[in-house]
């Protein structure tokens, strides 16, 4: 097909062309470099195939080679090509620098560059820079108990494991974000380019200030394959993708070629001119106090895939083509031929020119790599842990609704913890970041702004002065984009600091599987010794279903708890405060936690208050307990238990209790209300599980339980499924039952309101006389009123919008 | 600020700018489409605030306003304002065409076009073109019980709700694939174009063929503002605008403005130039028969958000800033001021030069509109379950494994399943595509490809002709963008045609939410009336959990089961086929079924084969049954249940009965086997679900049961927890546990193999004599056997990779 080829953009087998000319290395430089090269693919043709015999002192035999073959051939070249050029400017400019593998399972190039600079036989002193060391070095790769074809944790030099593919750039920017002195060589995969994530990360030049923070300087490797087809960016012409680069606000460099030598000069040349470009920019600023927003540098690197393999192997393509993806000579075990070509492949790199007998990397070529902590693959940057400094709190309890009347007061908990934030942002001005969607203000956090505005390097308008609260260096970063924002907070965390997401509670689902890969990625660290603890990952999730009745249908959706619940107990946690002192203390507590994924649920609109801080400081710790003051089951067996776990459950849930004491005294209702989602689990299944004897003295084992949960029902459900007197468990949630209703009617449609689950009580009490009944229609009557009053004037009525609580509070025992 | 504020791109108040020149209208006609467009705003306004006095016949007060005001006011003028110039070039070159809403909450701009096209009073005639009718079509609008303020399925002409931003223009380009004379008319929010999918979904022109396909026409929004933020593509310079959409494949041109009447020249010259450009490069494509990639047209409307609103109220900005996002006048009910101004607002569109006394739009401006299906309004292709046709399906029966001796045989499921999936593309070239990111070839689909290629419109190189399978014409859609995939095959099938997904398992976590929304539109669809059904969103998962030990962690995630699970029963569906007759069966039966959402786990690895075709289909038809053939209960009661769900939990488990059998004959198993996963739900909750007493026929309500599941062990005690014998459930299934490990040893570490589950029937029967300690003992010992043999290596013993039933099955009762 003819179309639009632009021959100019095809080859990566023509001479070697760039945009940016010179030749700034002396040939005995380069010729180092070309070794330290070889030396590099010589290690990834190793990690991929051997397990003995790994200097190939004798000849190559099946059983050198690992019995499954696994692993990825196709962006090593690439990535290890980058780095080494990226030492030579660290050592020339005192650089502060760290890579970032963006390219899928392109793990091999890292692990190369970490082995050859020593860092890994530091880190992992069986894997020596011996024959031994090497053996064990090749052996663990992609091997059982071994190490992973990513960046994973145990990767020393990475915070981006990759393993899902889209998020090198936005945890790129989230690392350098308050660290004005990084930069952040980013490897992009042309195939990750592809994905959503990616595609929008290169909008984060407009949230970037050149005065505050470091840089990142994209490497998009046009590699030209995915697995197996041809990648987008790799088929549109030289304009068209010079158009889009600058279109997200780059310059972008083109370097293309498949010559080594030329290639050499061509990369050195423009790396160096990106990086005296990005330290202008930064100069310009910082000298002049005025930040702006500087057309980044960037590099498009276009090289075959598989570079350096052979081009043909039984006259199909391997090197450029896609079939140099994984394994390239997939049948060594079967083909005598293949065996014999691995052998001289490897051998084609000349190990005995860069390796003594000892197969330690010879000093010459050490001697190119910068030293200790300069080292891409020892900056602390990427043990984060190393780095971060526990926040400078405010005491949460300074900011406790102390003036509230129990059950009475309707406050905005929302509102009042972001005093808090305000001012756990205003102390740490460079350690913390509020990260949201375009819905910090929309979720009531807008007293934020008084401590740090709204990052934005776009373009002022006059209307901004009337409330914009944007400034070049602020706090809160907000772009429409959910996987941007969990990037850079994800970035910004693995690299030492602290922060915060905030999003509607239906949207997060948005991030399911950025959090999943989290989630697996703290987990994995507890497993490396090295690796310090990070700052937990605190997703706040508002605009609950509860309250998202006027946006419909597609606005309700509790379920990224269950999402969550799936993953390791060693590192998620799940908190749903029913108040505004709860909120508080569960916000101190996330924030000074480590390790962990916090979810935090709490509804955003006016709440009846109904702890002090002292009761919530306790209800927190506990994470589950009985409200005695709100039970009337004092020294008796109660005859139902009324649970609740979420803020307007329990508002629901203690109103039916209200409505069951009111009008059926006689019942003996324990109210209990949870806060900590996991206190639900076995001890034996998570560390916050409670003990069966413990959840008895709480919930019974032999009475009712009416349980009204924030979000699906049958989460509680397969957390409780062992536990004593389990069927007596009725959980009531979001049953996928909404439309444009009032709140009131949303929860009617769901079963969730307090009629309905004092008529559960009734219904599921014992021995209840004949007044039960009575009541019952009674209830039955007043839901179908309010049903009745939201379709006639479309808000629920007052009795039930301005609900308190209306009993003293019984003493506590 | 300063930086790089390129003046010339701010201004929607400047005098009018356009990149096409021209004066098309008539000034009679031009009047003619202000006033139309003035009887637009008004109706929206009017659904946003009243219930009463639609057509203000007499002074505005509160009891005509709605008590709790919802909507969204900021987007409406300018997708009305598109709408009403598009309809003057439908009738002029008789085109089909319908509209895409993607800004946020924008529905009142479609739905008042609906109206005044009446179509809206043709599908509900209630709301007819009378003023009583005026009255309730404002009044539903955000009001319980009504509709809401997306373009929800009760919209006619709305095939895309947009609650959920970034999909407009993946469902634009799904809904024109094969639809040739088919022109989407994509209004795309700049909110919107944040979002990593919308961002990514701009390269669908290197899909879409111009002979075989329609055209999209995009119209990107530069509303200016989010909800409480300026947006990036509205403070970016113009050149770099222009480079971003040039750089993705699109010729933008500009409309930028506030000036009514100008606008109105600009925008129709500017649109005319865009379909006459569509219509010239598809000619040239159909009469050369050469296919090629045109840089298709598209307008960039910059547009003050809210336009038409006042400017300032109060002194603060409305019109052209963020507060004219939702209701411009939020405090009618408490401002007298703010009431009047209301008023007088809506008055300045001056309903008399519209509405006939009787509040019916008059002839001549109804004339305005095409007639018929050519009206947006009523696009079939919206409803696009009038235009599906059956597939013409071949007998999957035909594509049987018959050779096969059961359990003992060892074929590939999947490759053999993508024969009959070739066939069914073959038989329906035009209305069937399968969708997936990369991942075909390598989930052993292939096979499709002889049927039809991958559709490739960028570049082609010399290596692709050595397998590269792409074609301009084809029928298999490959982005490495999930986002994308799903969104074209969700436009695909909404416009009346078949597909598939098919993707590795642990990364359609991607979109989740996604899916979520889907199923979302699907169940609310079954309660909108007129609405037909269309075919089913088939998702194929495959490279599963068990399988993917050699990716490690981040490629093992079970957990997109638990999101669908949430759904509406009515709509989901999940299968989990044990061998090849049983996929076969269940592909068959999900490519004829409509309205659902169907999720296929299915392993694409070499598999041992069970069943024939017609235990196959008996067995899918049951979706759950007691597998007689590997039972030693028959005639007895079992003294333990060993059941399964999925392919590889079916091989470890049936493996860990065939040692039972061995080593403890007397031991009594009864194997059952779950194919269709909600058969498991009470028959109350689901409609595929089971009774009690058909549960305990093939459960027992007393005996242990040892469950192997796919996924995460939860999601069946959630499903199961009213069971009768709930307590004596035991499941296994993937608990979060893995690395780089061997399949068999991934198993081991989540206790899903062979010898763990053995062991457990061991430790959970009664009665079992003193032979048994001995067999435990026996089991532990080969499991750590296999575990050493993993690490030593690198795969599992031949005695477990090669693993047969070895039983002569027992004849069937």
């Amino acid at each position: 097909m003819a179309s639009n080829v632009d021959k100019t953009s095809i080859a990566a087998y023509g001479p070697t062309r760039s945009t940016i000319k010179g030749q700034p290395l002396e040939s005995q430089e380069l010729k180092k470099m070309d070794t330290y090269f070889r030396a590099s693919m010589y290690l990834c043709l190793g990690m991929l195939f051997l397990r003995d015999n790994v200097l190939l002192k004798e000849p190559l035999k099946t059983e050198h080679v690992k019995a499954r073959l696994l692993g990825h051939w196709g962006s090593d070249a690439g990535q290890a090509f980058t780095w080494i050029h990226m030492n030579r400017l660290i050592k020339k400019y005192d650089l502060d620098a760290f890579f970032v593998s963006g390219p899928g399972h392109g793990a091999p190039g890292p692990l190369s560059q970490a082995y050859l600079e020593g860092v890994y036989s530091e880190v992992y002193t069986d894997k020596s820079e011996t024959e031994r060391g090497l053996q064990k070095f090749f052996k663990q790769f992609s091997f059982p108990g071994g190490i992973g074809s990513h960046a994973t944790p145990e990767t020393p030099g990475s915070l981006h494991e990759g393993g899902e593919l889209g998020y090198s750039i936005s945890h790129a920017f989230g690392a350098v974000f308050d660290h004005p002195d990084l930069i952040a060589l980013t490897m992009v995969g042309d195939g990750e380019s592809e994905t959503g994530p990616l595609a929008t990360s290169w909008h984060s030049t407009k949230f970037l200030n050149p005065i505050t923070d470091g840089a990142v300087l994209p490497v998009l490797h046009l590699n030209g394959y995915k697995i197996n087809n041809p990648t987008v960016l790799a088929r549109i012409s030289h304009e068209e993708l010079s158009n889009l680069l600058a279109g997200c606000g780059w310059t972008p460099y083109f370097v293309e070629g498949s010559d080594r030598e030329s290639m050499h000069q061509a990369m050195a040349a423009t790396l160096e001119h990106c990086v005296v470009e990005i330290k202008k920019y930064q100069k310009q600023a910082r000298d002049s106090g005025k930040p702006f927003r500087p057309r980044w540098p960037m590099i498009v690197l276009r090289t075959p895939k598989g570079w350096s393999a052979p081009r043909e192997v039984d006259g199909r393509y391997l090197e450029g083509f896609w079939r140099a993806h994984q394994i390239p000579l997939p049948d060594v075990h079967k083909s005598p031929a293949h065996l014999k070509l691995l052998e001289s492949w490897m051998k084609s790199y000349k190990p005995e020119e860069f390796f003594d007998s000892n197969g330690t990397l010879i000093p010459e070529l050490k001697a190119l790599a910068p030293k200790g902590n300069s080292r891409m693959s020892a900056n602390p940057v990427t043990n984060g842990g190393l780095l971060r400094r526990p926040l400078d709190m405010p005491d949460f309890r300074e900011y406790a609704f102390n003036d509230i009347e129990s059950g009475v007061s309707i406050r905005g908990s929302m509102i009042n913890m972001s005093k808090f934030l305000r001012d756990v942002v205003a102390r740490n001005m460079t350690s913390f970041r509020l990260f949201g969607p375009d819905e910090t203000e929309s979720n009531k956090l807008a007293e934020v702004y008084k401590a740090g505005k709204k990052v934005w390097m776009g373009e002022y308008f006059e209307e901004d002065k009337d409330g914009g609260n944007l400034a070049p260096a602020g706090r809160v970063m907000e772009i429409l984009s959910e996987h941007t924002c969990e990037g850079w907070l994800e970035g910004y965390l693995l690299s030492g600091r602290h922060g915060m997401l905030n999003s509607y509670e239906p949207f997060i689902h948005v991030i399911d599987s950025m959090v999943n890969q989290h989630c697996k990625w703290i987990e994995k660290c507890l497993e490396v010794e090295w690796r310090s603890k990070v700052a937990s990952l605190n997703i706040l999730l508002t605009a609950t279903v509860w309250r998202q009745d006027h946006n419909g249908f597609t606005h309700q959706d509790p379920g990224f708890l269950d999402i969550v619940a799936n993953k390791s107990p060693e590192v998620v946690r799940v908190y749903l405060p029913p108040d505004g002192n709860t909120l508080l203390s569960v916000m101190d507590h996330c924030f000074r936690s480590v390790n962990y994924i916090n979810v935090i649920v709490a509804d955003k609109q006016d709440h009846i208050q109904y702890l002090n801080m002292q009761e919530a400081i306790e209800h927190c710790t506990k994470g589950v307990g009985i409200w005695d003051w709100a039970s009337n089951d004092q020294g008796q067996e109660p005859d139902v238990v009324m649970a609740a776990c979420g803020d307007v459950p329990t508002q629901e849930a203690l109103a039916a209790t209200a409505l069951l004491r009111d009008y059926l005294p006689q019942l003996k209702v324990r109210f209990v209300n949870v806060c900590d989602l996991f206190r639900l689990i076995s001890e034996t299944e998570h560390p916050h599980g409670m003990s069966d004897r413990h959840w008895v003295s709480v919930f019974t084992d032999n009475k009712p339980i009416i349980f009204n949960f924030h979000s699906y029902p049958w989460l509680i459900h397969r957390m409780t499924y062992k536990r004593p007197g389990q069927s007596n468990l009725h959980v009531r949630g979001y049953r996928e039952k909404g439309n444009i209703d009032t709140p009131f009617e949303l929860a009617i449609r769901n079963q969730t309101d307090r009629y309905s689950l004092a008529i559960d009580a009734i219904d599921r009490a014992q021995h209840l006389g004949n007044t039960a009944s009575g009541v019952r229609e009674k209830f039955i009557n007043w839901q179908l009123a309010a049903k009745v009053a939201a379709y006639d004037d479309g808000i629920d009525p007052d009795h039930i919008r301005n609900w308190t609580w209306k009993y003293p509070r019984v003493k506590q025992e």
